[in-house]
């Protein structure tokens, strides 16, 4: 027999988890709405030139590669991708249809994205972001809002123990000056800089020598993160160079316009935070829980991916809630609204006789135009063999159609939680249902 | 410049195409929850190997394959692959959570499938499929249900010309040998059948001659299909052989199921019917309208496909209603409600100073608390500049803060159809727009 399992770090999501799926998505996509974001949807396949080259190297070879079809199947030859992200994708879309976009675009999108990562826990080859970016502006008025919508989903979901941790690529980068280390050092002091919140300083100092970093500039970068993380305005003496004052002011608006927002008091500064895409030019973000190792979600500015489709920079900064690790927290913690395990349907018909069963499909019509949910139990098995598996559903009535119903035109329905029953006219039927189920509430 | 149109054959969509494919896939996803189907999803990646050999030769050749990742990837070796419809995966499922499900397991799927077919207006390489499947019965309830539910799907969506074309694999079978045409010639000549909407009655017979066919076995098939499109009944007494009559009954039960549906005046025997999916093996059945070449969905009973994965089989029938197909013609008749057209936003946010803009923030929050979509202007332009923007995005209010009203707590609301405007205390801006928003209609 063949294998059976979805394919490695694929996942079949089963009725249960699509209810739950879908509750998450509501609530972030009613969320972005009331932000003024509109959807969008992009392809699941690019041309494999779209998206080389934009996540770095590490990126490049976490994309998964389709063949190009045909008679160059057989030479291996690829020509198309699955999508990783939803940004490239974004900015491949403003590029091709500028003239009919607004100016000032603000665009949420939904969407599967796949990278043949190693699957673990939360980790998956096929998972789910939820994106927010705004293009067309380079005011933190941008900064604030995707912070504040990621902060109202957040809470209506339930969550009441995130941050959003904020930090500055270009402040990064001068605080990486400060601290004494080369330029040409910069990209893999960050790769151990990535690791603090798991190997801690010292291990973050020993990885930094080990990349060719001095212990006295690692020890230094170390200091100045703990110093800017615990008074962040020591940072305007610590730095010298312009670049670097700029980004810093541009982290203060960030905070100042988000006062009054949902966001106040979940931003955090951390001096420390690289985010990993190699795309991002000025603010980054990233929420985590303190009960999940890596974050529920990321985001910051990328005012030049746009100009690589496009030839021209377009200004834009967006934020990406994980569908995936919202799912697990909020499982694990059992946040779940308890009424989203619904039923398969609210009634099963039944009948006594194979011959009947063209009634029972006429009487299930008459049931659904009232909006009941109805199940039509296809066999003539015992009438108790059928009432069992309705029970086994959870189904809470079923109507019953025997010779002298079908002769009077009535139906018996069968409350099956409360043991009760009752004969009713075919068209009264729909209406004495809804009454009961109204009633259980 | 690299490319920005989206890869041959897949598109991208703006917020008004996704208006009406969620407006669609709402009511089709309604209509499928009130005939009991239970959601279900699979991953867009499947192993290469679930698909291979199920869609026959052509199928094959259509399948999107994926490299092997790592050191594999430069061998050109394929291990996974783009689903190609949503009948197999459900196999798939089927087989390996078979304890977990019910006896009787009815399910939805709406997702897309990638095909790397010929594009073509109304055929695309990625396209949305509609499913719904029972398992677990041969009951022609179950056949008589899945057309309801589809007739009831299209009724709802304004569709009022449709109609199920219906057959039978072994009724064709038995009708072919009856006409004297050899079982190894069927495959070829039944290529043949199928272009009779588009090549004419002659066009076959001529076709099916080229293909070895003898003359006169061809004009014998012909004129059975024309009498049994007539007189459905004249079944009975053209086939001589028991399968053929077993599957003549089982349609015959079929249209008395659906008597009492809303299938019944959609239904026509047609035994030309041929359907191009190799897995099927009892009812066929195809959704056509007038003004469309081709089908708006199709299905049938395939009770052999689960067994492949299985060891065993398991009986199952379903239907498929292809989202594009409808969205093309639903375009083309102009049959989407007027209220999908919505504006990215109910109000937008406007300054008169970059320093006031944490004001507007906050005040934007308070409106979203009341259920609005705000817009928040994010740079602080000419204020006859921001609300010309609002203008054209068709958004209906404006907010504007000033000096005067941040000192006061007010804030002023600009009606821009209406041309009027009025002051309010921040905390009643929203229901006073609200208010107006409700008697726009």
């Amino acid at each position: 027999m063949p294998r059976t399992e979805p394919a490695r770090g694929m996942r079949d999501f089963l009725p249960e988890d699509i209810r739950r799926r879908e509750y998450v998505i509501g609530v972030i996509r009613r969320v972005y709405e009331r932000y003024g974001f509109e959807p969008l949807e992009t392809p699941a396949v690019e041309n494999l030139e779209t998206l080389m080259g934009k996540y770095g190297e590490e990126g490049n070879q976490l994309i998964f590669k389709i063949l190009k079809r045909g008679e160059h199947e057989a030479s291996g030859q690829a020509d198309l991708a699955l999508r990783y992200d939803l940004t490239v994708p974004l900015a491949r879309v403003v590029a091709q249809y500028q003239s009919k976009l607004p100016r000032l675009f603000k665009r949420y999108q939904i969407q599967p994205v796949w990278r043949a990562d190693r699957p673990a826990r939360g980790r998956f080859r096929e998972f789910c972001q939820c994106d927010v970016d705004s293009l067309g502006s380079t005011s933190p008025v941008i900064e604030a809002e995707v912070c504040a919508a990621v902060s109202d989903a957040l809470t209506e979901l339930g969550f009441t123990d995130f941050i959003i941790r904020l930090n500055h690529r270009q402040l990064l980068t001068s605080i990486l000056n400060a601290a004494g280390i080369a330029e040409s050092l910069h990209g893999t002091a960050l790769v151990a800089v990535d690791k603090l919140d798991k190997i801690g300083p010292d291990g973050v100092k020993g990885e930094m020598r080990a990349r060719g970093v001095e212990s006295a500039a690692a020890a230094r970068l170390l200091e100045l993160f703990e110093l800017l993380t615990k008074q962040r305005d020591q940072t305007r003496n610590v730095l010298g160079d312009e670049a670097g004052l700029a980004a810093f002011e541009n982290v203060e608006a960030i905070f100042a316009h988000s006062q009054g927002t949902s966001a106040a008091t979940r931003l955090r500064f951390d001096p420390s935070l690289a985010r990993g895409l190699s795309y991002y030019t000025g603010a980054i973000m990233e929420i985590t829980v303190p009960d999940l190792a890596g974050s529920l979600g990321g985001g910051g500015r990328y005012d030049n991916l746009v100009g690589m489709f496009l030839g021209q920079s377009v200004a834009a900064c967006g934020f990406s809630l994980g569908l995936e690790r919202i799912l697990v927290v909020m499982g694990e913690r059992g946040m779940f609204p308890p009424n989203l395990t619904t039923t398969a349907a609210d009634v099963m018909m039944a009948v006594f006789d194979a011959a009947d069963a063209p009634h029972a499909l006429r009487v299930a019509r008459v049931l659904r135009q009232c909006g009941l949910r109805v199940l039509v139990y296809p066999d003539a098995d015992k009438i108790g063999k059928q009432i069992k598996y309705a029970d086994s559903l959870a189904i809470p009535f079923v109507a019953i159609l025997g010779g002298n119903e079908i002769a009077a035109g009535t139906v018996t329905v069968k409350n099956l939680s409360a043991q009760t029953q009752a004969t009713y006219d075919q068209a009264a039927a729909g209406g004495a249902i809804l009454e009961e189920l109204r009633q259980r509430g």
